[in-house]
């Protein structure tokens, strides 16, 4: 039988427990030393804080101090913990693997992180440390994507998650997850993917400022001004997917134009831009949001996102109008009325 | 300056003036035998009843009987009556029309029509009823495509349409039609655009069903099973352009991914499956918004659909699982929740 790590407690962590459960997998989840407050009470079998309900009784719990006993005997290890700790927990991870051993990895996380004084995608990262600690070996990792928010799947609403895959064995493996209600599909662009999970969250902040802009004055009103971000939002994700190797058809497939629908209808990063579109500066909202709990993803990504274009990719910026308007809103304190009214202004005739 | 004819004076009819109006282009708006209750509140400056808000004073309001004087001197047509209506319509327009004159036409009218005992796109109809009547002719047309509600328009709202054009001359008269909110993007792929329209309203009436089903028992935790189907439907629908001679990037921009996005959170069809979720008959909830004033074109798009592709496209159908399933629930009185569970199996792992 499969035994699987989860490491990080958050919302995604936690819910991914749910269809490894109900597959008779049997999952150590461990949390970081940020988790102590949502491991606390699953040990003593109360609802997990964030996800308002109990996980399964299989799941066995670790606190931070335990990684070492978490990784025993483990052959498949997902990793959702925030990006800000990626690197050192990866790290940290590795130190109690065994060279002899296969692992498989699932990356869970979202975003940029930096690595060595470099902004870069977090397998990227992954892929060098790996290497120097085990040289020569096979790295088998897939770059988990959406569409799925953490709620929903511990609900188990049916879902669908696009895998980026390293190769086929790691394909084969993650056909021992898949549920009637999550279901997997899998792509060799990991890139793609991985682009795409750290760009919706980005882009998702833009239906939010669109909100905050008209909500209560033109309530049902202003659908076709959503849709239009919407529709910009995919060809700009498109945009940076193809420029960084990958494929554009991985931004307009679940990963990409779905992820982005459920982020942009639904969540924290949304819900950011709507304080943003409603006149709060871009850090005064995102230390808002996490004085009361909640990590704005987006703001974060859109933060690494711009030196990272800037210095892998530097054409590409102008290709995206509406990156730089939220860039603008974010960081340079620029109304976002008239950055939206300038970006419409620029497309179509 | 351009002299405009919009046929048909209901949601978009009616919508579309406010752009056409802004720019001092001068607008005759006919309304069809069925729009008299539209009109004649018009006529007397009142509300219209469907957007709720006055026309701009300078549109001249035509009664059905007078299409001849709504068409006179006018260069540019604007057709935008029930796909049901629109062969009889464009034919008797076409009577009115001066074989001497160019014309410029932009068909609002979305989904299918039968025309000479087969259903096929509006627009090859209206080329076929055009060459009959004007042989050897340059035929200008426009298939104009969403992300466009006519509510949202009618205030003003950004807003970008797609316009899929048979020639450079007409895409130098559309430029004419642009405002600071109202965004013109043009396109080659008529197909594309056309089918776009169509499948569209088909489509949003799965997120319906899915509203149906979960609503009030599952409220907000049922973002990625919409977000699924979405993604799904953007698929089928670039299978669908793609089989008929379209480019399947269509499908993927304004006119498909956009257009999906605004018609499933909002409006008609929506709503539609939203009663067939609940339990509702397909039929019987066709008739309950039909006797309430609302017509649910993407039902009756669905009719069309499904005998269009096994007559032009018999292969497809195999790769639309999602159309299926909406086909076997309204008209096959099959429940939704046990064609949806089996659709989701079918996909992925």
């Amino acid at each position: 039988m499969l035994k699987t790590a989860v490491l990080g407690a958050g919302y995604m962590g936690s819910a991914i427990t749910f269809p490894l459960a109900d597959n008779g997998i049997e999952v150590n989840l461990w949390g970081t030393w940020l988790d102590d407050s949502l491991v606390e009470p699953l040990i003593k079998g109360c609802p997990h804080p964030k996800l308002k309900q109990p996980l399964e009784k299989t799941i066995n719990l670790y606190y931070w101090q335990d990684l070492q006993p978490a990784l025993e005997d483990v052959q498949v290890i997902f990793i959702a913990i925030a990006s800000e700790g990626f690197v050192n927990i990866f790290e940290k991870m590795l130190g109690h693997l065994d060279s002899k051993k296969d692992y498989y990895f699932f990356k869970l996380t979202k975003g940029f992180v930096e690595y060595e004084g470099k902004i870069m995608r977090a397998t990227e990262a992954a892929f060098d440390m790996f290497a120097r600690k085990f040289p020569g070996k096979d790295f088998n990792i897939a770059s988990v994507g959406g569409p799925v928010r953490a709620m929903d799947l511990s609900n188990r609403t049916p879902s669908a998650s696009m895998y980026g895959i390293s190769n086929e064995r790691i394909k084969a493996i993650s056909e021992n997850f898949s549920t009637d209600y999550y279901r997997i599909f899998t792509t060799n662009d990991i890139p793609g993917v991985e682009l795409c999970s750290a760009f919706k969250n980005i882009y998702a902040m833009a239906a939010g400022v669109c909100d905050g802009l008209y909500k209560g004055q033109k309530e049902g009103l202003y659908h076709n001004m959503v849709a239009f971000l919407f529709n910009q939002a995919c060809t700009e994700i498109s945009q940076v997917v193809f420029s960084a190797g990958g494929e554009k058809q991985t931004a307009f497939g679940l990963a990409g134009v779905g992820d982005l629908h459920v982020t942009s209808v639904a969540g924290r990063n949304r819900r950011y831009g709507e304080m943003v579109g409603k006149g709060m500066e871009g850090e005064a909202a995102f230390k808002k949001m996490y004085s009361e709990g909640e990590y704005g993803e987006g703001y974060i990504a859109l933060k690494l996102a711009v030196p990272w274009l800037e210095q892998a990719h530097p054409c590409i910026l102008e290709k995206l109008p509406l990156l730089k308007a939220l860039n603008n809103i974010i960081f340079h304190k620029s109304g976002p009325w008239a950055e939206f009214k300038e970006l419409i202004k620029k497309l179509g005739f």
